[in-house]
């Protein structure tokens, strides 16, 4: 049996980063530090840095409880403003793990508001990167999930991309968004990892008999990628890890691919690998 | 023989703004004032402002060969940078009939040059309006006629329109050029004028047995209804006087559509009407 891997499956650049924060932070403080929500969207990950002393926190109130957490890692996806502003009051030491990506489109949607553009931010509303970067843009800001929510807006309108956003959804968006438009200012913030795994998918696609994707269920990139697949017609599995492989998936496959998202680490892909390595013999 | 008139038929704001301010010049001075270039793009009408003692020149320099002209009128289409620069220097009084809708297109484009986009005019690069945007947009600018000329442009890109392109080929760019852009800024300045007489059309189109447009040859929304109305598979004549008007044209013939561009005169738009009447019996 064939193993097709994607090019760009895994750790995208902000994810290794606030990993990597993460892990030198766990090494010199043996207690303290929590993050605010999951760092990532990766279960086993967060598990691993959970036994590293970094435990997560759902809610800022959870420290009310807690002894002696001096440090607050903010997550990759980033959080909404009154949090950041509620943590410097309670005085703790703040660690900015948001992607720097995010960050940008945060900047962006605050920039949009400031200059008094109708902000639109193209994503899904309840991932907590789009409730962070909503929380930028200004009351009368409002998130489009695809083109058939777009409403009809006049005048000034600006348009800001959740960073795993398929390029397919911005590029549909604009020619009905510019009908009603004096000025549109759209800021490309997809972030072209998510484009290199989606296209690594399409180009997979063509090549294999079946797909497993690996990565978070929690994961909007992950899914993307699982979506882009079964919609490519391929026989496609969603695997966390790879104890969930089945050896019926494999019967009669010579050519399996494998991908994964922007916040899958590597011992998991591997452990796919050696695992489907194990089945075909 | 039943005639209907498209609703936004004849003079646009611009123009309307442009003729009633030559003439108001007209009735004051008996000598003195030009054009620079064709004020509006309808021969006849440019005709009846010679004849009110307002002739055009085409080239600044042929001020050198004409004796006592005091004032220039600049025409609704707008001129280059350089050439209101040249008029000023020759101490020559300026009377700006610039359509304010082409001035905001030329606002913009000095807009986005200043903030260091990449300037893009969809347009079409031989007319004097594109070419009077295009001295305000920078060096680096480029003139675009439609979505098959645009080349591969990345970071933040500037996009404006020629007052009476259409719609559509604004909304088959904007997917294009926002492949490569980090950031893209468009300014919508397709003039409303321009959309009601091309709704007009299409609302026309299905009504009507053969269409006749009238306006300028040189008149770039008038070549437009023409063109959209034969896209519609309607029998189209494209006319500037009712002396072109040819009997045969309505042989069988129970329902004649009749518009006219942004540039055409109410009289001439009377006289075409009236000739059809007189040969419909």
């Amino acid at each position: 049996m064939k193993i097709l891997k994607g090019k760009h499956s895994g750790f995208c650049f902000g994810v290794k980063r606030a990993i990597d924060m993460s892990f030198e932070i766990a090494a010199e403080r043996s207690n303290g530090v929590v993050t605010l929500g999951p760092i990532i969207h990766n279960p086993q990950m967060i598990e691993k840095l959970e036994s590293a002393g970094i435990p997560y926190i759902d809610e800022i109130s959870e420290l009310d409880s807690l002894n002696g957490v001096s440090t607050v890692i903010i997550r990759t996806h980033g959080i909404p403003r009154k949090d950041i502003d509620t943590l410097s009051e309670r005085g703790v030491e703040i660690i900015d793990a948001t992607c720097p990506f995010v960050k940008k489109a945060q900047d962006y949607a605050r920039l949009l508001d400031e200059n008094e553009y109708k902000v639109v931010v193209l994503g899904d509303r309840e991932h907590p990167e789009v409730r962070g970067i909503m929380s930028f843009a200004g009351k009368n800001a409002i998130v489009v999930k695809d083109v058939s929510e777009y409403p009809d807006l006049t005048g000034r309108i600006g348009i800001i991309v959740q960073t795993t956003k398929h390029m397919g959804d911005l590029k549909a968006l604009l020619p009905v968004a510019i009908k009603g438009a004096k000025e549109l200012r759209v800021f490309n913030t997809i972030c072209s990892s998510t484009d290199s795994k989606l296209k690594d998918v399409e180009d997979l696609a063509s090549m294999v008999d079946i797909m497993l994707v690996v990565g978070g269920r929690n994961s909007a990139n992950t899914t993307r990628l699982a979506n882009l697949s079964r919609s490519l017609s391929v026989t496609t599995h969603h695997i966390e890890t790879a104890r969930e492989i089945e050896s019926k998936w494999f019967k009669d496959v010579d050519t399996v691919g494998v991908t994964a998202g922007a916040s899958t680490p590597d011992w998991i892909i591997d452990e796919v690998i050696n695992r489907i390595k194990d089945i075909g013999g």
